[in-house]
């Protein structure tokens, strides 16, 4: 007997998935993580509201969340200024791009990024027979000039961006990516990747024109809404292109509660500021430990900061499989030279204590 | 300037969706149903444990679900008497269908199932490429015999049957599906969709092989769990499959809060057997309710009844419509015979009571 007859293309995908999830480590090293700075979660929670909202909506889990997410959309297209027709809600971030990549790539087509960024991106382009082409970054930034210049030589469908950039915490101020959307050749689409956006200085978003069919944004709150669990993303862009996500999305795949959870969050724009206070200073006190550790943090417009080990990846893995031995979760980039550095999330005082308390230990023994 | 530059697959596809949900007809209507029987959903709503999990679990959304579903495959594998490889969670069996045919069905492929069966497994089909081949029901059955002798005739990569059957609610005892395994042509994947198998008698379900290569068996949360709004649901398979969803999926796309909840669910049998009490009471109320109004409610093991309203497709349609204006929400099959029926979902009196009340005007005005 034969067994299933899986497409060519799926025959040929590797069995890799893109994160080992912290869970999946705590049941490996059989005891959980003090830190987890690891996943960019937040680790200052949702807002109370939201809190409230989905332990209200439990009750009505038995209804199918709404499948056009009206009411979601309708307050993202309002604090946005645009239509309602410009903004998709999606399971994630994740789930959007894996929506876009199958709407525009096919075996052959060619995607251009740049090499160490947003490895589920690579894993959906991958994932539809797409062809990726990688870009450096560039003095530990995207690369907005070359990616473009690629983008144009091989006739790329996707050209993605983050901005801020992850796993580097780097930015470009608006006018930069404004530069590089009017310079989006003809027949390819952009991806700005804003997850981080909320955590940036102010002036680091381009304007939002809605009907511009060059580029498609994502918005997320999983970071700074403090959702991650909940999995809700967004994209905004001309209505066309926005419209073409009913014929392939999962129509009642959003949950019920977590529709509840992102409304009730928008709807509290005290405690986002709240959030984005405490991870401001969350960065300088990671950025303290770094230095007084002998590494240097890197400037970050995230809810994480990227700290530079000083020496190449081989020793960042080491001080990576250090932390983790003492019971901190942290993440790195997975691309020289990016990975001569190790990525911590954002978090209160008692998580970074824990890794004040043991990077030196850690530091140590990579060394040794 | 062209606009994206969708697969030629995409740019085929109609905007159309599967279902309109209730919410979006409320919204169209400008006014809630009284009567929410439409989708199937368990309106006797979800365990108590269930929702305390939920509620207990929201504070912790700022985290990621674990991308492995551990606990709950754990928990299923263990009930369900297999190994943990045997099982994935997924989104939904709306999710994991797509994942699944994703994973086998190209442009060109050919896939059987029948006329009036599930239409979001049509929806993936059609837009992963697929070439769907009807087999007609017989005798308001799917047709086991006509389904495997199509598959073997088309060398079908998938055969689908859902055994209780949707819309009809009608079912096949465990040899007559055990037979049709037996009988699946080397190179086809039987799917076996059992989201409905917890209302059904005893001796439905055919005892679970997990080794065997011939079938995927889908179960859920969103019926007799009355989670539909937190998108669980699982599949059931050899593990060489079930190990391929890896390629595939969105693995941090499940909502903690959802994971919670099923697991919950899964440790209140009790609650469980009080639901399917309900149900089977719910079923012979609107048996009832059919037949005090000159119909003829078919037999169902499922959580709805579907009520053969005496003549075609127009007049069921008629009924249907005339029932909504009077604010009672329920759905109907879509294909012809089956179309003479309309689909009315168990649910507890006070929603049941306004059907009762308002059936003989919408008859009424059906027939004037």
């Amino acid at each position: 007997m034969t067994g299933p007859r899986f497409t060519d293309l799926v025959a040929s995908l590797p069995a890799s998935v893109p994160f080992v999830g912290p869970e999946t480590q705590e049941r490996a090293r059989g005891r959980p993580f003090r830190a987890r700075l690891g996943a960019n979660e937040s680790l200052f929670g949702p807002s109370p509201r939201a809190v409230a909202a989905m332990q209200e909506a439990a009750r009505e889990t038995w209804k199918y969340g709404d499948s056009q997410n009206h009411d979601l959309r309708a307050a993202l297209a309002a604090d946005l200024g645009v239509a309602p027709e410009n903004v998709m809600v999606g399971e994630g971030i994740d789930g959007l791009l894996g929506y876009l990549v199958r709407m525009l790539v096919g075996p052959g087509d060619t995607v251009v990024t740049s090499a160490g960024a947003y490895p589920t991106f690579n894993y959906h382009v991958v994932g539809f027979g797409g062809f990726l082409q990688m870009v450096p970054f560039a003095g530990d930034h995207e690369d907005p000039d070359a990616l473009i210049a690629r983008a144009r030589a091989v006739g790329a469908k996707l050209v993605y961006l983050s901005n801020p950039d992850n796993p580097m915490g780097s930015w470009h101020p608006a006018e930069r990516v404004q530069q590089m959307i009017e310079a989006v050749p003809d027949g390819t689409l952009m991806i700005l990747d804003e997850a981080y956006i909320e955590f940036a200085p102010g002036g680091t978003a381009p304007p939002i024109d809605p009907d511009d069919p060059r580029v498609i944004r994502f918005r997320t709150f999983s970071k700074a809404h403090g959702l991650a669990g909940a999995r809700v993303g967004y994209a905004i862009g001309a209505a066309p292109l926005i419209a073409a996500f009913d014929r392939v999305r999962n129509h009642f795949g959003m949950c019920r509660i977590s529709q509840a959870g992102a409304l009730a969050s928008l709807s509290d724009p005290a405690w986002l500021a709240e959030v984005k206070a405490q991870v401001a200073a969350a960065r300088d006190r990671i950025a303290s430990i770094a230095r007084e550790n002998g590494l240097t943090p890197l400037p970050s417009a995230a809810n994480f900061v990227t700290v530079d080990c000083g020496a190449d990846g081989d020793f960042a893995r080491a001080v990576l499989a250090e932390l983790a031995r003492r019971d901190v979760f942290v993440r790195m980039p997975g691309v020289a030279p990016l990975d001569r550095c190790i990525r911590v999330s954002a978090g209160p005082e008692d998580h970074l204590a824990v890794l004040a308390e043991e990077l030196p230990a850690a530091l140590a023994a990579a060394r040794g």
